[in-house]
């Protein structure tokens, strides 16, 4: 029986490998050299431990699995066809290919069961992070006694690439200090890199880094089979207190003629090598994809498994239902992220009576009225909680102290949002958004719903010099696709691009100030309204002239209110000047034609475009015959007036630079 | 005696303290906590063991200081004032102040011995990673028995934030691996970040963590006095193969009302508590910028000391230069930063007939012709050296392996740049540039010579997905400031942009093709010619019509040539085009306004750009009447030809494009 069950688990794991290997073999591209030495560590915990159900990978009590080294595609692939998720032996076979479901890496929302995209090093580490981080603190909301609702552990396969990357230090770290318990990771410690063998670059002690980092950490030798894999799992499930790496020692390539050799990684073994490693193996040469019918069965268990498990749980959640309605339904809405009714009932409006406050205090009131009505909302800062006015008063549990991880802090960050049930922020000065990148660059390709909130906008930082005054960040972020970027000019544009941020599930990112700004006095109508129905469409008209402007203003954030000043200037001229608010280029550019002409009129070519950061991409808007006043240079260590004026940010400058446009 | 030493100590750190704190009050901005708590430290070590010449803050074989805990600039600027170096004391109360020498965070190039801009946490601690390599590199190209004229110790600061960046990680795996034992980090342990106590967020044990890196590791508590400071330096130096890690127990704040508070990290003590402050440490009240004579003369001796230091440094170079002529005469010139003569003399000229190459390999095999003559060319990958073709062969002392650590990769180009006498380079795919984005701005922003090469540069990149096709990467690397981004088109444009990169000490950004594309057939002379004189201008007429041109074609890189095959395509149909090949915005921006009016004649507005990546930025170009092939969304995993086909890279679209233009 025993050797039965060994036997059963190797023909399991080579078809896992084989599969894989011939994945590569038909896209000739890929790397069969993880899933050939790794195969064995999630047969183990797919068959064995993780509780999913293929038939429902949005199941919310669900563990979850990261392939944090995305570039062994196949494996996962594999083991999603294997255990019944809906993934076809055709679409394995369409692997690379155009229109597959079965790219290079794996990609979140295009394939069933993949729970992350990953392929850039170290972020499903830090993603992985953020899930464990957002099953506890949905667990802490919705668990009651007997009703363990919600309880994942969050599994990741990781490589010695991802243990390099800096991400992955951070959110190790911050996940020791946190002590999240059901965090359990297994490390592929093939010893390989690209470049050669990981002694050229990576001698470090890893057991001994991760205890430092407070983790509970098992080291397996080469001879580990499954049972040893497997007691290593359960032993990391049992420790509640820290969270787990399991280092388990592998051979890339195995069984391969290129095996223990950096060959192995990233090209397609060749047919004949193909051969020879099947054989060795003792698989048939032919037909490729050679699925045999008694690892199928073993492998679909999951699904039977799987739903048992899942109605078990429906069946909990039923009762749960009746003993708590109000926190089922709470549940239910967030994991369908949606919002309760009346979500924007305590939003504020503000009056420019009120007197001046930066935009960054004015998302932090919008913020602490979301607060009570939204109580998925949470976040925090990479150790600037005070400067950008992201804690939630009164939300411990909801307040996140990243420390200074920026890049760990939007993993973490894509992480909750994935994991869903959650509306996560993350928070930084906007100078740093450049360690944020990678992760922000996933959430745009994932379309999730992760929020980043960056302060401190522009020159007018000040004192802190060049180091800390963003110039080409608002420029780089509007130029990742599918990222939604807000400059608000006022405390209501704040509140309009917050609403924003809010209902619309997709990846956003608010640009604050760090000096207050006048709260604009809409002289047309009630406060607030213009912005509300304008700040959507990405610009809108804020401050008319009558008739055919001679000129157009167009500016965002803290510029509005210069170029409103300047306005006021240029009509007392009798130059009759249009003032175009503009806090998202790519809502605007999402709107039709007739209203971006309706706002930007195709015959006033006379454009002057304001914003105190890089110029690149502003021609767009000004055309040929417009003109931008920018910064095209680092800034300066002053008071932030003193900077802007330097930088030429005054209304005389404004004026002189109309007056060229319109040859006066 | 040892009482009176004492005391001299306990002045000159007050000297230190009271300095910083008068500086943040006079500037009304700043950073107090960290000089209060720290400045035994480098009070320590500047005074007893860092070989420096404040007379000559470019000596080549000075010990090397960073403040990687860059807020803390008022504690380095106290230090430069008092030990004689070109700030004086009205700098100092020029704090945080328009046109001073005293920026909120300390700006290499501005200021008299700072070795390195620094504020973003980190980037310091990385940057003394890669000044120990270039230290230990040049040491074994120029030291001979008896003439170690380049043996100096790397010395940082380091703060808790720079302990939890993940960039410091990368680069302490790197600095462990490679035993680096002249790198020794004194790491100021006080226990309060930002948010709170460090508990919240840092709870790691440092010790064992960095153990774990193979970094020699002591530990001072509270009551370390300086003599206990100085033996542990003194131990640091004397372990030859680690680098060290002091960890001293300080207060932030230390002495003020504010101690141990997060209070006295980033503001002003204020008049109350500075008063109390000097009270307790038994300090005139008044007038600020206090500094007691006995404690000048301790610091100036620094001076006396230096200079003589160096003055037997200059005997001994006298007398290496009489042995090793060949050696000194390289040294110096390396460390003027300039080139030997014919240093360009192997470059090759690619010719069309050789058939198609990849600009990845054209670099490959220039860098590969350029490094006999430029010897202290050296550099490496993140784990990619067969893909970038990066590698110097036969040159293995100058092929640096990175590991997964593009983050750290950055940081030590800039190290090492900074600390002269190597031109260094650093690659990885384009797409994972985002991971460098923190140390290129640092690059920028201080204006040296670091070299990053990116290579795969488009959905062209093909199966691998859109992880890892760049799309928002150049329009983000063009936007910024004093960064120069040259995308060549073939291997001669690849050449050209070679030779500026190596000629010109500034930083500079390759970005080159994984697909191979033809050599350009120059028909108008010599092969190349057009290249080396059109690469440098940014921008050149690369194929002309005859007359005024109905449209002209502006294309970079890989799609220059669907640009050339559509040329010939629209000439046949009669439409006079003209093909601008446009490596570098930066560049052509730099050209005069005739020049450019040359290139693109005001009067053609039919204008089409082509560039496999975003369009952000290109309306500059080609103006409201012109239009853009380019990539705004997110690519997909498939053969790269058919991406590239698929999104529009094809010479029907460009003609039918150019029609649309024309009103055809």
């Amino acid at each position: 029986m025993k050797e039965q069950d060994r036997k059963l688990d190797e023909l399991c794991i080579n078809t896992v490998r084989m599969l894989s290997v011939d994945m590569v073999e038909a896209a000739k591209s890929g790397h069969p050299g993880l899933p050939l030495g790794a195969a064995a560590i999630p047969y183990v915990l797919w068959t064995r431990l993780l509780r999913h159900n293929p038939a429902n990978p949005s199941w919310p009590n669900r563990d979850r699995f990261i392939l944090s080294a995305g570039h062994g595609s196949v494996l996962l692939y594999s083991l999603l066809h294997l255990t019944g998720y809906d993934l076809s032996l055709d679409e394995l076979k369409g692997f690379r290919q155009w229109g597959s479901k079965t790219p290079g890496h794996p990609e979140y929302g295009l394939t069933a069961g993949v729970e992350a995209t990953t392929g850039p090093l170290g972020q499903g580490f830090g993603m992985g992070v953020g899930m464990a981080m957002a099953a506890r603190f949905l667990g802490g909301c919705f668990n009651r006694p007997g009703f363990p609702v919600l309880d994942p552990f969050v599994y990741a396969l990781v490589s010695d690439g991802d243990l390099m990357e800096g991400v992955a230090s951070e959110a190790a770290s911050l996940a020791g200090t946190l002590g999240l318990g059901r965090l359990v990771y297994l490390y592929d410690d093939n010893r390989i890199t690209i470049d050669g063998d990981t002694s050229i670059t990576f001698r470090e002690d890893v057991v001994r880094r991760f205890e430092g980092y407070d983790w509970h950490v098992q080291r397996l030798g080469d001879d580990a089979d499954p049972d040893a894999i497997e007691q290593a799992i359960r032993n990391a499930q049992d420790e509640e207190q820290r969270p787990s790496l399991i280092i388990v020692r592998t051979h890339i390539g195995y069984g391969s003629p290129k095996q223990d050799s950096p060959k192995a990684h990233g090209e397609p073994l060749g047919p004949e090598a193909t051969r020879e490693t099947k054989e060795r193996a003792g698989w048939p040469l032919e037909p490729p994809f050679h699925v045999p019918d008694e690892a199928l069965a073993r492998f679909r268990q999951a699904l039977e498994e799987g739903g048992r498990r899942e109605e078990q749980w429906r069946e909990m959640f039923e009762d749960y239902k009746r003993s708590f309605p109000e926190e089922a339904g709470r549940f239910d809405l967030q994991f369908r992220s949606e919002l309760a009714e009346g979500w924007d009932r305590d939003i504020p409006v503000f009056r420019s009576e009120d007197g001046p406050l930066a935009t960054r205090a004015a998302s932090g009131k919008v913020m602490n009225a979301l607060a009570e009505r939204v109580p998925n909302l949470l976040g925090g800062s990479a150790d600037l909680a005070a400067s950008l006015k992201t804690l939630l008063a009164g939300h411990d549990d909801r307040n996140i102290y990243f420390g200074v991880r920026e890049h760990a802090m939007g993993a973490i960050v894509n992480g909750m949002a994935l994991f869903g049930g959650v509306i996560p922020y993350g928070s930084t000065f906007l100078v740093f958004s450049d360690y944020v990148r990678p992760p922000m660059r996933l959430a745009a390709l994932m379309d999730i719903h992760s929020l980043f909130i960056y302060s401190h906008d522009s020159i007018a930082v000040g004192e802190d010099g060049p180091t800390h005054q963003p110039i080409e960040h608002l420029a780089s972020l509007r130029a990742i696709p599918n990222m939604t970027v807000l400059r608000p000019a006022d405390a209501n544009e704040t509140v309009a691009a917050w609403r924003l941020a809010i209902s619309r599930p997709r990846p956003t990112t608010l640009i604050l100030t760090r000096q207050k700004v006048p709260v604009l006095d809409v002289s047309e109508g009630a406060h607030a309204h213009p912005m509300i129905e304008g700040v959507p469409k990405g610009a809108y008209v804020l401050s008319d002239c009558t008739g055919v402007p001679d000129v157009i203003l167009i500016a965002t954030g803290s510029e509005v209110h210069l170029a409103l000043d300047a306005k006021a200037r240029l009509q007392e001229e009798g130059i009759k000047t249009r003032l175009v608010s503009m806090p998202s280029w790519e809502l605007f550019t999402e709107q039709t034609q007739d209203y971006r002409d309706s706002v930007l009129p195709p015959e006033c070519r006379a454009r002057l475009a304001i914003e105190a950061g890089s110029p690149v991409g502003w021609h767009r808007w000004v055309g040929h015959n417009g003109d931008v006043i920018a910064v095209d240079k680092f800034g300066a260590s002053a008071p932030g007036g003193t900077v802007y004026r330097e930088y030429g940010f005054t209304t005389e400058n404004v004026l002189s630079k109309v007056r060229i446009l319109l040859g006066k």
